[in-house]
C-alpha cells in the first residue's frame, strides 16, 4: 500500500492510500500518529473527485548514513567506512515533493543532489536484533539528501551543510513493509534538468537495511516515525570532472522504484 | 521565574513554578505547549505538599556549539573556529535530574562532562536580527552535553559520540529571560563526586547567545521548545593530564549560577 496525506472538502488532511484509480481513506489524523498508532492500514472509502496530496510526516529523528555505497565514496576520495557513518538532519529540514530546494548565496555555493532509499521505523525499539530488524520498519520512502559541499568540507560537522531548510525532500509516498520484497533490490535514479546523473540499485548498499537498524539501535531510540537515509550511490555533482552543482531554477527529481518520485526545482537567494 | 513540570495527585503532570516556599500551578498541559502558547507565566495557586518535579521538556532540536570557550578549544588542542561550530543531539538524548547516565562498556570508555548554559526558544523564527535576537528567547536552563571521546575522535561526525540516549541532562528548570539580566554574567560548575571540575563563567563565551540566534536562523528554522547549548569552558577530564572518565557509579553535578544544578550517576553496562 502507498501511503500518504491528503486533503479533505473542509481543508483538513487525513491518511489515504495513492491506488491506480484514485486515493482511498485510510485513518483520519496524521500519518505520524497513524504510524505510533501501530494499527495495520485498510483501504476505507474512495475519496471523491482528485484530492490534494502530500507526505505529510515530520519524522522525530533523522538517522542519515553516509558512504554506504562504495562507488560514492571513491567518487568523492573517501575510503569505505568500518561501521556505518551516522549523521543528523533536523525535522525543519524536510520539505515535500514540488516545494522548492531555498539557500542563499552567500552561504553555499556548492549544493549537491544524492537520491536515498529512507527506511521509515513502525515502533519505538532499543537493542534491536539484526534478524529481527524487519519488524520495526514500517515502510519504505525516497530522500533527496541536499548537500553543501562547501560547508561539508570546510565546516567538520555536516549539521549545518545537510541539515539547513528544505534540504530533504521526503516521499511522495511511503510503501508499506509488505509491498517492497526485498529492499537490497530498488534502481535508484536522479535527473537534473532532465539529464540522468545518478543510476544505481540498492543492492550495492554496504550496510544492509537490518544491520543499520540493529547498529543505530544501541545508541539510539528508534521511534515511529523515525527514519533512515541509507546512503547515496555514485553521480553527485561534487563527483564529477568538472563538478556541477545545483544552480537557481534547476529541477532536481529522485526517483526510488516501486516507491516514486519526487521533483524539486532550486530557488537561490541572493 | 523559574518554570517546570509538577505531578498532580492524578498522576498527570502540568506547569508550574517553583519558588523558596514551594510549587505553583501556572498552567494545565506540557511545558513544551505552554511555551509554543506565547503565553506569559503567571503564578496560579499553590500546589499542596510537595510534589514530584522534573523538568519535562522535550525539545524539538537541540542546536550545540562547539568550541565556544577560548581555554576549552585549547585544553583539547584546537584552535578556536571563525564561526559556530554547530552540531545536533537527538530529543531522545534528553534525561532529567537524578537520571542514569548510560552507556555500554563495549561501545566507548571515555565518556566526559561539559556544562553549558542552554538558552531555551519562545516562538518559531528564521532570520533573525542580532539586534532582535532576545525576542525570541523564552529562558534559558542548564545542560551536560555528554561527550563520548573515544568516539568523538574516531568517527569524524559527533553524531553517536554526543547523541545517544541519556547523553544530555536538560534543567531542572528553565528561568525565564525577564529573570536573567545578563546570559553572559553566569558562573558555570562541574563536580564529579564532589571533586569540582570545571569553574568559569559566561563572560568567557566567545560567540555570545544574540550572535548564535541569529547565525543559527540564517540555515534553520528557530522553533518554540527548541534548544541551544552554547559550549563549555574549560575543565573536562579528556583535557586533564592523566585523562578522566566518568566510571560506573560516579555522581556529576553540572550547575548554572541562577538556574540550577543537575546531578547525575553513571552506569556502565558490560
Amino acid at each position: 500500500m502507498k501511503l500518504l496525506s491528503y486533503e479533505r472538502a473542509d481543508g483538513t488532511w487525513a491518511v489515504g492510500a495513492q491506488a491506480a484509480d484514485g486515493v482511498y481513506h485510510v485513518a483520519d489524523g496524521s500519518l505520524l500518529d497513524f504510524i505510533r498508532s501501530g494499527n495495520t492500514p485498510q483501504l476505507g472509502d474512495k475519496v471523491a473527485g482528485a484530492p490534494r496530496t502530500r507526505l505529510g510526516l515530520r519524522p522525530p529523528k533523522l538517522f542519515c548514513i553516509g558512504r554506504n555505497y562504495a562507488d560514492h565514496a571513491s567518487e568523492l576520495g573517501n575510503t569505505m567506512p568500518s561501521k556505518p557513518l551516522v549523521f543528523a538532519k533536523y525535522p525543519t529540514c524536510v520539505i515535500e515533493d514540488g516545494d522548492l530546494i531555498r539557500w542563499r548565496a552567500d552561504i553555499t555555493q556548492q549544493v549537491d543532489w544524492e537520491v536515498e532509499l529512507v527506511v521509515v521505523i513502525g515502533k519505538d525499539a532499543r537493542d534491536v536484533r539484526e534478524d529481527a530488524a524487519y519488524d520495526v520498519v514500517f515502510g519504505y520512502t525516497v530522500a533527496n539528501d541536499i548537500s553543501a559541499r562547501d560547508l561539508q568540507n570546510s565546516e567538520g560537522q555536516w549539521t549545518r551543510a545537510k541539515g539547513m531548510d528544505t534540504f530533504c525532500p521526503l516521499g511522495p509516498v511511503i510503501v508499506t513493509r509488505d509491498a517492497i520484497a526485498d529492499p537490497h533490490a530498488l534502481d535508484l535514479e536522479t535527473w537534473v534538468n532532465g539529464q540522468r546523473m545518478q543510476h544505481a540499485n540498492t543492492r550495492l548498499m554496504h550496510f544492509k537495511v537490518p544491520f543499520l537498524i540493529a547498529y543505530l539501535s544501541q545508541t539510539f531510540t528508534l521511534e515511529a516515525g523515525d527514519v533512515i537515509l541509507t546512503g547515496t550511490p555514485a553521480g553527485v555533482g561534487s563527483g564529477m570532472k568538472p563538478p556541477r552543482f545545483l544552480a537557481d531554477g534547476d529541477e532536481v527529481r529522485v526517483s526510488v522504484q516501486g516507491i516514486g518520485t519526487l521533483t524539486n526545482r532550486c530557488a537561490v537567494q541572493r
